[in-house]
């Protein structure tokens, strides 16, 4: 409970709680755009992964700009926040078309998605009732992960013409689902090709029917980090370069010390006879994510680093109850004396899930000198949004 | 949008949103109350579950009595909802011991757990300095899940000894990790007995010390549906009974029409070549928790049924994505029709880790009459305690 300064620092919550080391999550977010500055086609990044204005301010340093949404809570809250121009990038329950037409009239620019000739007919209808436009992408599948139709499906004219028609149609969107088994730069450069070659086709096949497709939109995170032309395409989607994690450094996609988001956790006990280590970081603080089970390297449930961020070699979370966590060391590896009362830092398998976990991230800068601290400074607590 | 009634119904609120079906809630939780009844054992049931003080009113119909919590943030929600003997049930990490310490002031008989000689003696410094006693558990080890010292460990003395010198010692805590998966009825009877076994034997080793044990408390839900003679046994623990789950249905605890929670979704697309149905409700809505994987069924990610909560004979959630479900058909079954539109409520594996995607409960009451809406009515809107 002690602070050597007027700053808390990282000793002085109680455990378990989120971090966000603001020196990676910025050092990222400018590599991905500069990439994209490069290719000469403009990020709209998406805010699901940390769902936080102020994570968001530091994905665009100047000032409110594209977004792309999972939710209409984060909508809403974004809205709120000053962001007029946001894509909900899941297709839409019409159910929900009073919610969209709402942030309409607030003036928000918000594009919803679709892939069948039910959702434009109700759009359509919707927006003809409300005398509001509604704009509308086209989900394209390019590689058969989720939904969207593919570039040759007879049903995207139809889809198209009914938008067009009622005044809807702002364009194509496309998500290389199969990005994130992409294990080789090839593999993920042939991945960014293809999602931009539906995303393309797709659009040229609209537009020859007369149709004005203002967005071709395409991303993932893997394939935003490989393209290399994206000639005909407006805008790129990624939302978890901004912290990264276990499973995109499995992947290549970047490298450990880029991951941006932890979980502080302290230890509780010992079972030497089994080779563990617990702490009170359970499934509760890392979520049940085990993105890395099929990567070549099995991550458990995280990799465990000290307080201050650096990497404990061998010790993994190897198993998770609620509020319980298991550490066990490698083969080859000692599990290192770590006494009660030890803080560590588990790095997650996938951000999006454990920063789901938790209603706020206190904040560190690793780019900041501790200034004899005994641990990092906490130099700000951000809240998430939640709920749908 | 429109309602039959003045109540809602689940066809109104935007999914996915989770529901809670208090008719069988209410009748899970008089099934073991009447259990431990009828073995002459008091229940201290574990609100980590749930964690929504309207549930715990349903375990507890006589008002408030003894809990277990999984975090101080559960403690002090129920010691705000007029609680005041509360287990907190995860060993005690000495850094939280000011709030342990709060809620003593405050009246709250809070007991916490530990299983080492260092946990002791931070706590008797605490209790000393503070000049009030903390009352402790000793977590024993019955079957080597996760924490606690064995039975013959010789560490259980020496840790007794400290509490009891500090007057802080009131007993021991024992969780058959096991039963969770014991399978058959027998494997699970077994569990409760050396579940029993175990506590009663350590309860016994620190008396023949002259110390006194006023707890000796064990308990999870299957065992606590599965023991037969819990002499010298002062209380149950048991959370998850009152939703219960496929884990459980799949371990034979409970039937499927005994699950009480359930997530209500919305199909969003078809991807017929696939054979799919796309829902709005992915793993943010369910949880990444796959607990039946290692089960002779594996249930992906929940079963589905209608919005009346009829099962939908083989139809499984087989997929996840953020904010995207995939359900599929099992060999044998038809794909069923299902439009656009079209709402389903999702039957989770494990019912603590998707209750905790969510922020609060729509409240259904099966053993009530439809009176002819379109769906059931929603009764109530139950918060949850979040963070820790």
């Amino acid at each position: 409970m002690t602070t050597s300064a007027a700053l808390l620092t990282l000793n002085d919550p109680d455990t378990p709680f989120a971090v966000v080391d603001v020196h990676r999550a910025r050092r990222n977010a400018r590599r991905l755009e500069s990439r994209l500055d490069r290719l000469g086609v403009r990020l709209r990044p998406h805010v699901k992964t940390a769902k936080s204005l102020p994570v968001a301010a530091l994905m665009q340093p100047g000032g409110p700009g594209p977004i792309t949404v999972s939710t209409l809570a984060e909508a809403e809250a974004f809205a709120d926040g000053g962001y007029t121009d946001i894509t909900y990038a899941v297709g839409i329950d019409p159910h929900k078309l009073p919610r969209v037409l709402a942030l309409l009239r607030r003036g928000v620019t918000l594009r919803v998605l679709l892939d069948s000739p039910e959702q434009a007919a109700a759009i359509a209808r919707t927006a003809h009732e409300a005398g509001t436009p509604i704009p509308a992408l086209i989900e394209v599948d390019c590689d058969g992960h989720r939904g969207g139709v593919t570039v040759d499906d007879p049903s995207l004219v139809g889809i198209g013409r009914t938008l067009h028609d009622a005044g809807c149609l702002s364009g194509v969107l496309v998500h290389a689902g199969e990005s994130y088994f992409a294990t080789t730069p090839s593999d993920r450069r042939k991945a960014a090709a293809n999602e931009r070659d539906a995303a393309v086709a797709a659009a040229e096949r609209l537009r020859a029917e007369g149709f004005h497709v203002d967005t071709v939109s395409v991303g993932s995170t893997p394939t935003a980090h490989a393209a290399e032309d994206l000639t005909g395409v407006t805008e790129v989607r990624a939302g978890n370069y901004v912290f990264f994690d276990l499973v995109m450094a499995g992947l290549g996609v970047c490298r450990l010390d880029d991951l941006a988001l932890s979980v502080v956790v302290t230890v509780i006990g010992h079972r030497p006879e089994h080779g563990w280590i617990l702490t009170d970081g359970g499934w509760m603080a890392m979520s049940r994510d085990r993105g890395t089970a099929d990567q070549a390297q099995d991550q458990g449930y995280g990799l465990v680093t000290d307080v201050r961020g650096n990497l404990l070699p061998g010790l993994v979370m190897s198993g998770a109850s609620q509020e319980h966590g298991i550490l066990s060391a490698r083969d080859g590896h000692a599990l290192p004396d770590l006494p009660i009362g030890t803080r560590l830092r588990v790095l997650p398998n996938h951000a999006c899930a454990t920063a789901a976990q938790h209603r706020g991230y206190h904040v560190v800068d690793s780019g900041e000198p501790d200034a004899g601290r005994s641990a990092p400074a906490v130099r700000a607590v951000w809240e998430r949004v939640g709920g749908w």
